[in-house]
């Protein structure tokens, strides 16, 4: 019984964060009020507020849920003996986030979304520490990848591993920023891009 | 006698400016109004409808004004022959981005006021419009620069130029989100990471 139970309680979980989603996607986190949240997944507020203390925390629990899939699909995609090379598995990362349907949202919602996390962030010091452990971890996760680059000679020894490591988050970063302002973003654009610059040498003679 | 005035008249609209920044950089587009940009800058209503027509307007300014400067920067640093390196030529663009100080805001205060306006623009479609034309005008320039690579052998032929311009792109913005979030972005980690790309080879045996 306790295992119906705890469906029960994610699968309320989960039809409350798709809601709010919803609603941030189309009026933004500004505009959206709890009681908007409370008409969209049709749940009394003492329902709702069992799962979430409020705004804040609904946004935290989204930018959290973004980040483990993008970790989850990093990860699957990096299993590989040797590892794919940087357009391979960040290509399969940016796929992930444009193909999925995360917390309700299409690509463009969604996309939108995380900018809105990110303006939410530099006003939220709760936020900001949620974020910044996602993104050292990310950090973390990639760095060690880059070792394993540099231990079986695809990559020269003197790029420091967090450089190399935060670049590639920059690069994911940007596509996120350009899908949420242009929304034309394909994955080849960004695989092209890093083959692009893989292919360049770094003194040309 | 014309020449002093419109010295002044950009003397005021400048002032202006810098004093809306100070106001978004410290409470956010949302949470600012045109009285507190009044209050800011010490002017009355009058003087400052001349130049703006309201808060949109403002705010378009400022991300014009953004990206003028950044667009100088890649001008000024792409000038050679042959171009520098995208390590080299981002890596130019970024420092000024983080040294100078634009409208009155400090590297922080600018960036963070940056992803506000990202913020702002998936809801506006007057600036989504702004934004995409400035977008629009880097990319080709950047593709520009990578036909040069390509002509002068740096770079394979099979990669579209638009898809390295739109990667290099993103490198930018995902530094600039970086540093709008955690405030720790240096030069140093955008030129190693990208050389480091650039030490990669495509086609690993």
């Amino acid at each position: 019984m306790a295992r119906v139970s705890q469906e029960h309680l994610d699968a309320r979980r989960r039809q409350i964060l798709d809601g709010a989603a919803r609603c941030f996607a189309r009026n933004g986190f500004h505009a959206t009020s709890m009681q908007d949240v409370l008409a969209e997944v049709g749940l009394s507020a003492g329902a709702v507020y069992r799962y979430f203390r409020g705004k804040d925390d609904l946004i935290a629990a989204i930018a959290a849920e973004a980040f483990d899939r993008i970790r989850g699909a990093f990860e699957e995609a990096s299993k590989t003996t040797p590892p794919p090379t940087p357009d391979v598995l960040l290509g399969a990362v940016i796929r992930v986030f444009l193909e999925e349907r995360i917390a309700g949202a299409d690509r463009q919602a969604f996309a939108r979304l995380i900018i809105q996390v990110w303006a939410e962030t530099v006003r939220d010091e709760e936020l900001a520490k949620t974020l910044s452990g996602l993104f050292n971890g990310m950090r973390a996760a990639w760095a060690e990848l880059v070792i394993v680059y540099r231990e079986t000679g695809l990559l020269r020894a003197d790029v420091p591993a967090d450089h190399m490591a935060r670049t590639l988050i920059a690069v994911a970063q940007g596509f996120i920023a350009q899908q949420a302002l242009f929304g034309d973003v394909d994955v080849e654009i960004l695989e092209d891009g890093l083959r692009g610059l893989m292919s360049m040498s770094v003194d040309p003679v």
